[in-house]
């Protein structure tokens, strides 16, 4: 297993920033044939989405989202970052995908994008890559 | 670690087709004593769900999900397909399952579904199985 | 890979339970350099929450759970916990979290909570530990 960390750096508060690329860097470097890779965000106002390439899913989704946790509700947390802890729980700050030949299986549609909720902020990325290495 | 793909095909537009059946096939022919599954969907409008294996569960749960990505909203995503986009990001399109003996080690009433939010399609799984061979 | 068991006893319905310290204290004791924990329940109305310690973002979060799945509708599952199982589902039953040294590499202010929402209940967490060994 080799662990790897990158740097992400967000220039609004809310901001959705493909990552695929990034990722499959690190992979095609990382000397597995085959494998999963496990990417981690160790932060609680941003999530992790798998989902569609095509831009207007996530205007359609921050829409869905801001139903169950508006932003003129009145919470408890004080810090006046509760939807951005919510939105963030309910995306998930880990996922895990396969990889083969140095990149992600992903289907044809599929993008990974670290999703800001209460930037600008540098937050990080820690990718676990595990699998079996070239002969 | 080996790879294996399974082909999934749905028959109606919204359908929760059970898996686990399926996925331990696969590990009891792995030769894996025990380990992990991991389970991806290369898709983007269909999602995982691990939970009860009594059917009225996915009723209510689509009653919930419609509540935040109702079917008559105008969305921004022209293609139509807005609400089975959301859907699939809120159940996710990857998770992973402990097994031991060819066998995962669901729950009593745990079920794996693959949940098909806009089909009929034939879609696929990929699974990832690691840990410790028999000796 | 390793496996093991730890035994949660929930005192109420609703509770978030943290469990970092819990787990940490496997990994310490597991042999492993690095790697991943993958954390499993095999429960249907029980969840894994990986946010913010503090106390008030999970108010915040049952609020916004309620809105979706609120106690007072009538559902089709005649068990009478719906409510519970959507919360497990949006929730997930397992997550994946990286680890060093024998400890998990959380951000500064991630806690990992069973949350229990049909309790009080005797429940099982399945851990899971794949890495690198001590030279």
């Amino acid at each position: 297993m080799i662990v790897k960390k990158l740097e992400i750096i967000s220039s609004q508060k809310t901001e959705f920033i493909p990552v695929s690329d990034l990722i499959n860097d690190v992979l095609a470097e990382s000397g597995f044939e085959e494998g999963i890779v496990h990417i981690f965000l160790p932060h609680t106002t941003a999530g992790l989405l798998v989902n569609d390439r095509v831009e207007h899913v996530n205007l359609d989704l921050m829409r869905s989202l801001a139903e169950i946790a508006p932003d003129d509700w009145e919470y408890r947390h004080q810090a006046g970052n509760s939807p951005a802890h919510i939105k963030s729980i309910l995306l998930g700050a880990a996922t895990t995908i396969p990889f083969q030949s140095g990149k992600m299986l992903l289907g044809e549609w599929q993008q990974i994008y670290f999703c800001e909720f209460d930037g600008p902020k540098p937050k990080k990325i820690i990718l676990s890559i595990l699998g079996n290495a070239f002969d």
